[in-house]
């Protein structure tokens, strides 16, 4: 995977109107500004369970470009940082007015990427040295599948499979081959040939071998048609037909060992495996010492549900203050420093 | 709520210009054009587990937008449907370079709401004749807060918490006041009294009683206060306090009725409950009997997973076709029904 | 399957000299004879499990051979009958020493074949209309195989697979073809045509379809080249590969339907269905609805345990007597009928 | 328990003429027969669950009986080895139809003797120092009654009850008296005495106790008749009255020493236990720190289920092969040697 | 049983004079007199689980003499009645200082005394027709075993083993003999008759059979020498032997059947149970339709904790008051109704 | 806490008297006194299940008051030693007349008293370094009440809530103030007043801050009235509210901190807590390093089930006896000493 250069976070109008906010903040607007009231607040925002945090830099960037020229500290703990229940993530003082309105937004921001990252590093820590790419983008709103691509690489994956999101990493996007090719041209061997001719050198030919035939077999003849060309095969076999499982790999590996020689050959075929991954079954794999050459994960981190902050106003005018139930004035926390911009 | 015209969904460049798809559809999409493939497939969308539909109408105006004037023939289900597992929710027939690129975009449309929509399905469910609002815009990202709303509300919400999202199914978003509004005025009556003030008519007062004092305390202040303008209170007690139970949502009415008589004033007072609120909770609440006038629910549909949906090429220049682990050709399903622009 | 005239069983020389018996039976028999006391004694066998009774017949095919001329009242439940706990199966009244060495004999016939037809009960309860065969011979010691089959049969299935133990019940043995023809032939549709030629006429053509390829695609191979004498295929696809599932089996019928159509060709065809079986998986495929032609059951009929009997002496020389923890005298059992030969 | 030459396994005709085989590979042999095909083929045999090792001896006498000059190449492991799951117990080398129709045989006698050998391992281990004797031989049919004491002895028994099968190991059978010979004589110090009067003195006097009275009185009775003769009791009290307990035990024994006197009487007696015995049970006893001269296991081990082992063609003609779902050619396992006759 | 008058309870120095009060309430009435504050209050015990009501017959009692000639308001629901959890059991109204420092007796005499009628009538329920008795009293201190015997009374036990308990309750106490008698006069036999010379004609002839010898043994013997005397035999067989089983009383009932012919003799001869029983096992016992005189309990009355009983002040000079938490105001219940003295 | 000397037990008159015995033992007295028989016993206490021995010191008062001036050789363990089951905790020996009919009251007085100080101790053990006070008198009967307290002493607890009890261990009462006291005078602060003008200064002012208001509002309010005179806070906040939890501690303390500032004033005040505490609960609170002066446990001590005690005659004039299930003879117990009076 190259590195490049990452890039901005893109805010949607409605987003920076305030029109995806609770619109008791708006009323709340209305009602002090009316009142002539406007003090300097502080604000923490903090999670409700441990994670990995993510969308730290996303909110930086979306106050920098909503508040302009108006005066904000912040303080925050680093993007990709270990985070545990109720430690502050986030904290902002200024007058209240000028950010009020945008406390769904951050907190929105903050609890998703850091449900996605968390769960993104619970597939990384199971699966040990393997990469692992994140393959979730059709499992979430196309709206939030950039976002979920950038907390997956945050989290330790290795890149994800939409441009606009692995780039918002610095990544290159990951892919395969779909099964919608192999289909459309009607059989794996030529599909991998059309594929080799029409890609560019940099992109691996990495075959998908489950589509119309017995997984080791297609793998087989892959190798046999693409020769060096061929940097992998992936299998996905679906439910129906048991799903990827530690002795599928086994076989394929040994058949393709028995076809071209374990020297010679076949040990530069890598295997790549998809469909229905868990840290459970990634353990597994990773448990059994089978060589897997990456894998992709969608669900166990596009399903993960959100890790929920909370916002709390812990000063005003300089005074402790907190609602009941929580500690007044500001929560200590070695791990923020200073935002600047 | 007041019911207005529903507003169209938008859809972001990036979207559009398949930046959010998985980078193998693109890469496809490069191959069949340099191959000069490109038959007429028709491909079908169906999910794994049974739930609310949601998506559809989404789906289908950003293919209008997308595909322009390029012919593709849509069958789909009806938003909001109940739909079982394998039942196809939609089904595109067309040149699949129209609409290929689009696959991961149209999955993730349909597998987020419908997880959305099923979800809250389940807290209207136990909630029974009492009515749900969608709260958990600040538990997923901004840019899907909108979508969120929209879900909850084809599931059986009366209104989300955003206007964006209460928009997009025409009706007004529905919020109250925050603790942020009380701690700044520095006392819940003074913060009614200021509300009552600056709102328009039209909003209702409800006010939340757990910032500084004792809910039933306050409650009885607040009500001596407003009056007859005062519509309800809210109880949001946090989890620190032991969070909102019937018990309390009992006495809170016990006391208001103590203070204003039961038949002259309190049964004009509503009781709003919110925190933390599962099906499980609302059915407690809803069986224990007490009076209630809403409940806001936040986690339990914003942090439900996505339902996921695959797609399938189930014929190619109409001919029956499927990968292995499929069955070849169309799905029957009656439910479907042309889409027409 | 074909029925005929039940054989006989056979008993090993060893079992009537008393060599499988508990060797305490022996030393009582030494005992008794030197102090000259040979009482008439009532013993009742009884199962300590409910289930289905098997063993009656050839324990009293050994008692007939065994006893010759020696006089001794049989009174027995019907083989195949329902049997609960406690319940009385066997009584036998006569001179101790006539019978006593074959207590373990007839404990061993009654408990094990009892087990075996209890079981496999379960597993064409499970399997409804559909016919189920006993292919655990290869779980049980050859010694015991014919046993095995002959209690399948008892218990409910059609036929079992080996020679010896379908004709103790009159039936013809059934089998189809095993991997090793086919390795051996090296080509599944090969294997199939050998077959074919080899066998008589009244063998049905049953190609196993999962040595070499896709169970779907050898399957359409081998109806193709067979056409109408082509019985049925088995799957019998390995853990290593998911089993035989509902999804694998629809799919299956799908593909040949696709190839021959339903009406003319494939409706023709067969699935049978063999490869880690239970009542469980059973009544999955039954309440698929998918169409199958047979079960093969191995394990969960041959690896059943035991359904332990127990002997008790009842009464001696016509008194009612028992060992502590045991009712006195004769049990009432008015399903117990004499036994003559 | 003395030790003597093993005698030799014997084999039944139908055995020996493919009555007892899956009727499959008689039809295999037939076709083959008449393709005029018979390659030298390597078959491997091994288990799906770890386990002891049994019925390699038998099957190796098997084969040299119904080969006879026939030649085949036999690796094996050793009789009692322990086996894991999928390592290769015996393989086999040759023209496939000199064995082809054995497989059925060789199959179902590794996977009961390791069944029962495995289970017989569990309760030796469980009973740590005290001897265990297989009393099983009443669960099972009388035609595999000396296979189940020679597996069991195989296991760590030190013998079993049946003639014939402690034979097989070498070993004189064991036991004690039934109730039969008590409840017909009518008092257990009477059976006692005419016991000790009819056995040769190499049988040890070990009376059952708990047939007409409390088992304490009865072995305080029975110690005070024989004297120095008694060598112990034996408790089998049926689970109508609690079984047997280590509380018993321990108060049998204090009652023993109480009439006695520890030193000079009641240490010479040895309790002997049966009756419902698990592993579980046996932890129990031995970790209670009771003496106990011997166990009698019975359903413990007769009723354990087989440990399927499969057989897998792996190589044709010196090439690796193998189906789907296995990997091809020979599995490396150094724990195999060469069987020569 | 015979019924009587019952008796009245007694109340020791030490609770009238508050010495077993909790110290606040003396605390309180010094600050109050202090003060000289002494309201009308009106105070509401109620349960926080549902039971048999039990304690208010003596709590009414204990006011009476305490308070004399001091005027009280009592309204109480009946002893015995079904209570829901928060039911109102008894409500108080009077100068506060009267009776305040009483609540740690009141509710003591109600939790306790509910907790074991409540267990009572589970086991009574269980027993079905069988009577059972209250053998408890060596569970709890003697101080208290009489208010056991008689709560268990007013659960449905048909009367208690303590003289003092039962006579509460105006019923016979109940008793059979004991161990420490058989073994004393060394013999069950001879015990039994000395038990029948010494005892009144009144006092029912159990014995207890399981001392020295065989249950059933002893019942046969008990029952030869008792002739027409003996009431019935108890099994009261210990844990370390079983205990008692439906299949130990079947048998004993079946032996005494055969020596004394059914019609004859054994049917006059009870069998009455006793040892560890708990509703599960009276359950057991009475579906199985032996026939049994009586069952006695023991720690399944004895050891039931206490229903917790609560105390509330919930109006003071005819206002509605609560603490936070509770409901302000009486709470309706028509079971109330007044205590008259 | 100050210590005093302990007083002596008080034994009523129908205990003496035999009136809460069994009242078998009572005609077996009868029994025996006719037959003239009365040798000398032994006859042991030992417990069911392990804890902390207690009811030894009442146990021998009684037997010293009861018997005067006959002979009975007593041993026993210590009050408060650690027991295991079957482990001997008190031997008498003596004429079984003298002392026969109080086995009852023995039994209750041990099992009770040991299940009390068993609860206790576990208790103590989840409280760690914070004192635990006895609060559960009115769970019990007012009759129990104070062997309550000495036994919840015994197990750990540093005093109890009666006074009578208490002072049976030489501690003083401890309490703090009711909410009774508190909804009478109308305020918690004019209430904590009160107290602190009548209370001598050697009674800790301990005010309960729940009845009216938010806890951490009282407590501010109630600490800026009484100044140095407060001792602590007590949070008893019903389950209808949450319960208390460390949160609520916790924040309590940084309110006050917040008014008082953390080194010149809230430091002093003590964070008294009760309601519902379990051993569970307990370790939580420990384990959080929240400041907490003392607990107050009631039902989790109160409500626990005796720990049964069984007695044994163990030797008759000398000679080793048991019923049948136990060893008969002395059991050895080093633990055990004399007991002199």
């Amino acid at each position: 995977m190259s590195n490049s250069t990452p890039t901005h976070f893109s805010f949607f109008p409605e987003m920076l109107a305030g029109e995806t906010a609770d619109v008791y903040f708006l009323r709340t607007r209305e009602v002090l500004t009316r009142e002539g009231i406007d003090p300097i607040v502080t604000m923490e925002f903090f999670p409700g369970r441990a994670g990995v945090l993510c969308g730290i830099r996303e909110a930086c960037e979306f106050l920098k470009l909503a508040l302009g020229e108006v005066e904000l500290t912040i303080e925050a703990m680093d993007e990709g940082a270990r985070i545990e229940p109720k430690q502050v993530a986030l904290r902002l003082a200024g007058r209240y007015l000028a950010f009020g309105i945008y406390e769904t937004a951050l907190l929105g921001m903050l609890s998703q990427s850091t449900g996605w990252a968390t769960a993104a590093r619970l597939c990384v820590e199971a699966a040990g040295p393997i990469p692992v790419y994140s393959f979730g983008a059709r499992h979430v709103h196309p709206r939030v599948a950039p976002i979920l691509d950038y907390a997956a690489i945050v989290g330790g994956c290795v890149s994800g499979s939409t441009p606009a999101g692995s780039r918002l990493a610095g990544r290159d996007p990951a892919g395969t081959m779909p099964h919608t090719l192999i289909l459309i041209i009607g059989d794996t061997v030529a599909a991998a040939e059309a594929f080799d001719r029409s890609m560019p050198p940099e992109v691996p030919r990495t075959v998908l071998v489950d589509t119309f035939h017995d997984e080791a077999e297609e793998s087989v003849r892959v190798a046999a048609a693409l020769g060096a060309h061929l940097h992998s095969v992936r299998l996905d076999t679906p439910a129906e037909r048991g799903g990827v499982t530690v002795d599928l790999v086994r076989e394929v590996r040994a058949r393709l060992d028995l076809a071209f020689g374990r020297e010679s050959g076949s040990r530069g075929v890598g295997i790549f495996v998809s469909g229905g991954l868990t840290p459970e079954r990634l353990r597994q794999f990773r448990d059994s010492g089978v060589e897997i050459a990456g894998f992709g994960v969608g669900s166990a981190i596009a399903g993960a549900p959100p890790i929920d902050f909370t916002a709390d106003i812990k000063a005003i005018g300089g005074h402790p203050v907190a609602k009941r139930g929580r500690i007044p004035g500001i929560t200590p926390n070695p791990s923020l420093h200073p935002v600047v911009w």
